[in-house]
């Protein structure tokens, strides 16, 4: 990845908005900037800040724990540690790179941090001023490095579903399944599940985020396996819903019924067109069957260095998809007491259509 | 649980501080005075938020996606969806119950989410106003009941070590042993780890917070394990260390040492004494052996529904400890080039003493 790039864009966009130094909290736009793999317990334990002057350099700020880590992923920029909490350091660091104006990640700070952050620095004569979704915006459109990196990330997830669907027996646990799977993509060497895998039998199923519990896979009701992984940092998203002995003719209906509107969000989608209206084509497939009110969320979000990003793939948003962005298209019937099917693929925007990352296997047509 | 003790509790909280209500966005806390399990997906993407009212009644907010969970774990609480969002539902919801002074967890709200809720409140003639660390505070102190269920976490932390510990050989790579530690837990019916198991061998042992790598164990060096597990809602936290292969002297002087500035630390802890005292009384020991500069971290930290809670056991804080707190006391000692030693047990303080949760095995004696 061309971290460099990345940083003198962001550092273009800073002395256009006149602010002369931003502070990076948000993990995933760390990582993006530059290449820093350190995780985080919750945004209350951080590995580590950004500052990124407008001008040339960049700052990693972190505790000794990530010392080592700090220094082998970005050799590129200076670490520094505080042994006394970020806070105290601040105020010195940003004196001396000559800040009088910092711009915060105001969608990654806490309130209580931004209180304290502002106190602090308005002591050196420094004012902070909230930014929300710079990086975020820049990381929209994936470039091919990264369409490649997320390609292998979908490759491998299915790669862990095609050998784990075929071990799925009646009267196994939703649990064992999910841990099988996510075993299984440790073993592979994903760096870990992208979210918590969600295996959801029967009436389960019409929980969209079902959590797997120790309960039997029912033979003749639908099961729903979501699941996605964290390959080289890259997310990926799937879901794939059947009946693991013999389905009946309701749930073929319904199923043919999500895979049309699956396909229909998916020839929808191209450079220019709404996100609202790649919803609304999916969606007029399910409402003109009855099931309107059955598919309840949106019909799909972005995925990149984090699993759920922008662009949101709903009828609230009318902003016009880009080529380079990189989305699931997973619509969904839910129906209380008998379950229900999701089918989720994932697609990267081109200028004429949209590639599927997914193998699509025709299994998915019944 | 007692959980309407609890809520009785904070909006006494509430009613000496003149607010008419809390928004409780923190998991734990909201996990604390409800019993919902709904897990988070980081801070950006809650599975819920609690509305206490300083008189009488809960309201439990959450999409349509967690709506089941919801209403099966808390049939007390008024489940309320927000399917555009909290910010649009709230303004009504409040205005309906006559609140006019709205507290919020500054500590575990977004500022840009804060901005908007003031905003959006301000509108209806509602303030918002910072607090932090109200339910937290409350937690500090465990009840038997909890205290029971922190036994049976560290209990099974402590069955899932001395399943894998005699597996371990050297040439097996840091990651299977994390990835069989793991599996283990959740076998044995943990909700999850308490946070990434640390399997640290060698000159990584040095690195407190090591990532376990593809790398083999190595025969005659330092293996650190740091592990723990979150049952029914409870963490554990545990730290071990040997070497697999044959120890030589200055191992075994380092591992004494480091164990006798455990016992310290635990012989000091009582209800009424310092925080700073305990990890002053473990770090004289290793300071007094000339190493005081290679335990670079505080001797531990509270343990309960969060893996890192209050109280630190730390030089600097000088508040003082109280019958029911659950610590963590792993005194470490790290030598870049040559490796770490850091032994980690749980304890509750009483009022005459300290309560070892670990079986604490004479092997840690060596």
């Amino acid at each position: 990845m061309d971290y460099s790039k990345r940083i003198e864009k962001l550092q273009a966009l800073l002395r256009r908005r006149k602010v002369d130094a931003i502070l990076v909290t948000q993990p995933e736009n760390r990582r993006y900037l530059s290449g820093y793999t350190g995780g985080d317990h919750g945004i209350g334990e951080t590995s580590g800040v950004l500052v990124v002057p407008a001008r040339g350099g960049l700052w990693l700020l972190t505790d000794f724990r990530y010392r080592l880590q700090a220094e082998q992923d970005v050799p590129w920029a200076t670490v520094v540690l505080y042994p006394r909490g970020l806070l105290r350091l601040l105020p010195g660091l940003l004196a001396d790179l000559g800040v009088r104006k910092l711009a915060f990640e105001s969608h990654y700070t806490l309130h209580s941090t931004a209180t304290m952050l502002a106190e602090g620095l308005a002591k050196v004569g420094i004012a902070i001023t909230p930014l929300k979704g710079l990086v975020e915006a820049m990381r929209l459109i994936k470039d091919e490095e990264e369409i490649d990196c997320i390609r292998q990330s979908v490759k491998l997830n299915e790669q862990v579903f095609g050998e784990i669907f075929p071990t799925i027996q009646p009267g196994q646990t939703e649990f064992d399944i999910a841990l099988a799977i996510e075993t299984a993509m440790r073993r592979h060497g994903a760096e870990q599940p992208s979210f918590p895998s969600i295996v959801a039998s029967a009436d389960r199923s019409a929980l969209p985020h079902a959590v797997p519990g120790p309960l039997p896979v029912e033979s003749d009701r639908p099961l729903t396996i979501d699941m996605g992984l964290v390959l080289n940092g890259y997310c990926s998203d799937m879901t794939r819903t059947f009946v693991p002995g013999q389905a009946d003719t309701r749930y073929l209906e319904l199923h043919r019924l999500v895979r049309r509107a699956q396909l229909a969000g998916m020839e929808a989608i191209r450079a220019g067109v709404k996100a609202s209206a790649v919803d609304r084509a999916a969606r007029a497939i399910i409402a003109g069957a009855g099931y309107g009110d059955a598919f309840g969320h949106a019909l799909g979000h972005g995925v990149g260095l984090a699993v759920h990003e922008d662009p949101r793939l709903s009828s609230l948003n009318h902003k016009r998809l880009r080529a380079g962005m990189v989305i699931t298209v997973e619509p969904g019937i839910y129906l209380a007491g008998w379950g229900g099917i999701r089918l989720e693929n994932m697609v990267v925007v081109r200028e004429d259509g949209c590639e599927n990352l997914n193998a699509d296997t025709t299994w998915l047509d019944l």
